[in-house]
């Protein structure tokens, strides 16, 4: 564990829950911020495929990548302008057609997609962000892409159903948009931050994530704002799974804008701390919405490690429960297979003592003991029943090792997910 | 590479293939070995779920086990037994419950169980291996267990029909039993090999695998064994995945009784080397059959990556590749979606040049270009159609940055899966 995330965990103490107020909205809610969703016709099925989002100004901008080898062009593309300034300005995001494993072609494409954006909204290309998520493999329409793109622009609007036609357009197999929108306090000014996201299958984020788009009028540095984000992917987004398959798209943007007028936070003070919290209870409840709506998905698990000997077996142990086929589809059957919680437990990587373990299930339908201290418990079989019956499943497990924690979030493996991903492309 | 494994591919210029037989039999095929297998009433359906092997002299044993930290009690109980001395006499498998997480009462069943099949045998406990498979966390019904040992050491046979016996006891998931025999010519004398395995769900094997037994006559020190053996399993049962999930039960031994009458074969020459490559295309073999069979499969699945930097690398890759949940589902659904090949090559670990890489699919249909150089290739669905439609696809992955290659199997993901795993318990 390193000096920063021991210091994020000090936030605890600042109480930013009487602070932090969920609201309704998403990436329009913070000032200075529009947004537009409409149908350019890269999806056979005719819904909503293209969105952008502008900051009235150029915008502070932290971003974290998929770490697949395979590197789909619109990340290679950001990377390059992120790397030239830590700002931008606007965002394209194409659904429909990733954009990934399409060669030299692919690369001049999602190049392509930056310039017309920036054409269309007077932004210079190089402040503009690329994301595409869909199948893998094929080229982009391009003629239908850049139409896509102008007739976007022309619906760019700082309202909150503007948010939501953006957060629709972004969708693949998702069975809703995903929008999550937090306001606080921070030095007498109102801040506010808000998200956009889309899952639900090739979702095992490594160090980033699906795509998920923030946006703040917080005014705080490019670089604070990196770190900040950088830390709370590690306990929101890198701590979901649907299936496994971590993408070739895979991508956080945050933008702030600066707009709500706080004082710069330009040093790890409380401000950026407080401002640190709020982000983190952002990205998580986006993260678990994600898991929520997982391909196929008919219950929500949540598998929470306690009495850990450091953060990272909490996080590669609870990971790897949520992580299991044979786990995600005894919870699809409703059957009390705890056997397989161990046994991913086990091959996890994580070293731990066997013979302390100590595992329940609960939900709203009771509290299911299922081991204590590594010895087996008698089931009950009648209350395993009510306990699984319900859609919101969590697992408890605790080392008596140690006093680390960690809470990892996913869902079952139905028919579903194989119906659905047994004929993605047609 | 370490110096053994370069040792064997040697023996590929030892021609084994003309001198190598595969013969109709199992684990009674080696002189001096006797199997049975019977109905102990474990199992709820009332199958047969209890077997034994006995060699009529102590045999060199050799074994790897699963690297699950939460090692099920007849796993603790044979590292005993092999930490005494590297022989064993018989081993006694029984199917309907693994025998895993059930704490001290579980390792003295496992250990029950050795003093009874050794006493129904007249062989010294501690020259007794146990295996257990079935349902985790439930604590053996060892009324049952003791009174099947009994009865099935009653029909102890050398025997095709023993040996096919045995092998259908120790099935659970699986859809028949898995036997393979070869035979080859050893400093004069015929020496036979026979295995017999169980798959076929929780099968993801990491330096050991599911439940295999080989029997073979051959002469050689349980050294020699064991690093035929260990070798052997790398690019055998730890090349296959059914789901991803690495058991808490994985075992794979070997007993060698030595009555081919062979010269003992103590030194690493021509002829461990010739042994060495009978045990592992029988290995192959096994793993294939086990990978055929996997939980609700449909389709087998082969993967071959060539041209890449290291022998490491090349498995990794293959097998990201064959486990992963999207390209196992896509099979099942005859959907060419290589995209999804890619991915999981790219979020395997191994690093590659993306540019540099070429994948084709074949099978009895034709053969599929995709990618060529990094760049994707017009897609002929047509064609596409008919290679998937059959029932054994090949995926040809080529890196063209090297010249190791290693080949992995698996099956695809079908809606039988999740309703096998969805109660199993019950």
């Amino acid at each position: 564990m390193n000096a920063s995330s021991s210091t994020i965990s000090n936030v605890e103490s600042l109480d930013i829950g009487k602070n932090l107020n969920v609201i309704a909205g998403g990436i329009t809610s913070p000032k200075g911020f529009k947004a537009a969703g409409a149908i350019a016709g890269i999806k056979k099925n005719g819904k909503p495929d293209m969105a952008i989002i502008v900051s009235d100004i150029p915008a502070a901008c932290a971003a974290v990548f998929t770490t697949n080898v395979m590197k789909a062009a619109p990340i290679l593309w950001n990377q390059r302008v992120l790397a030239e300034s830590q700002t931008a300005q606007a965002i394209v995001i194409n659904s429909g057609n990733a954009n990934a494993c399409t060669g030299t072609q692919g690369m001049a494409n999602a190049e392509a997609m930056a310039v017309s954006c920036g054409a269309a909204t007077g932004i210079s290309a190089n402040k503009v962000l690329v994301a595409s998520t869909g199948v893998i493999g094929v080229q982009l329409p391009m003629d239908k892409v850049i139409s896509g793109i102008v007739e976007t622009s022309k619906l760019l609007s700082a309202s909150a159903d503007a948010g939501y036609d953006a957060a629709v357009a972004i969708t693949t197999t998702d069975t809703y948009e995903k929008q999550v929108c937090v306001q606080f306090s921070l030095s007498g000014k109102i801040v506010t931050i808000g998200a956009m996201a889309k899952g639900s299958g090739m979702i095992h984020p490594n160090m980033a994530t699906m795509l998920s788009f923030v946006t703040t009028d917080a005014n705080i540095t490019a670089e604070l704002l990196q770190k900040s984000l950088k830390e709370s992917v590690a306990s929101s987004y890198n701590m979901i799974s649907v299936d496994g398959d971590t993408s070739t798209n895979d991508m956080v943007t945050v933008m702030a804008n600066g707009q709500a007028g706080n004082p710069l936070i330009e040093t790890e003070g409380d401000d950026f701390l407080l401002f640190s919290k709020a982000l983190d209870f952002l990205n998580i409840e986006v993260a678990k919405t994600i898991a929520k709506d997982g391909e196929g998905a008919t219950k929500f698990l949540e598998v929470t490690v306690t009495k850990a000997p450091s953060l990272h077996d909490a996080r590669v142990i609870a990971r790897s429960v949520v992580s299991s086929s044979l786990v995600k589809a005894a919870f699809f059957g409703e059957d009390a297979n705890w056997g397989r919680v161990i046994c991913a437990m086990g091959y996890s990587g994580a070293q731990f003592d066997p013979a302390k373990v100590s595992i329940s299930m609960s939900s709203a339908g009771g509290q299911l003991p299922l081991m204590a201290d590594g010895e087996p418990l008698p089931l009950d079989e009648e209350l395993a029943k009510k306990v699984l019956a319900e859609k919101q499943i969590l697992v408890d497990i605790s080392l008596e090792t140690g006093d680390c924690h960690a809470t990892a979030w996913g869902c079952d493996l139905s028919y579903d997910y194989v119906k659905i991903n047994g004929a993605y492309r047609t």
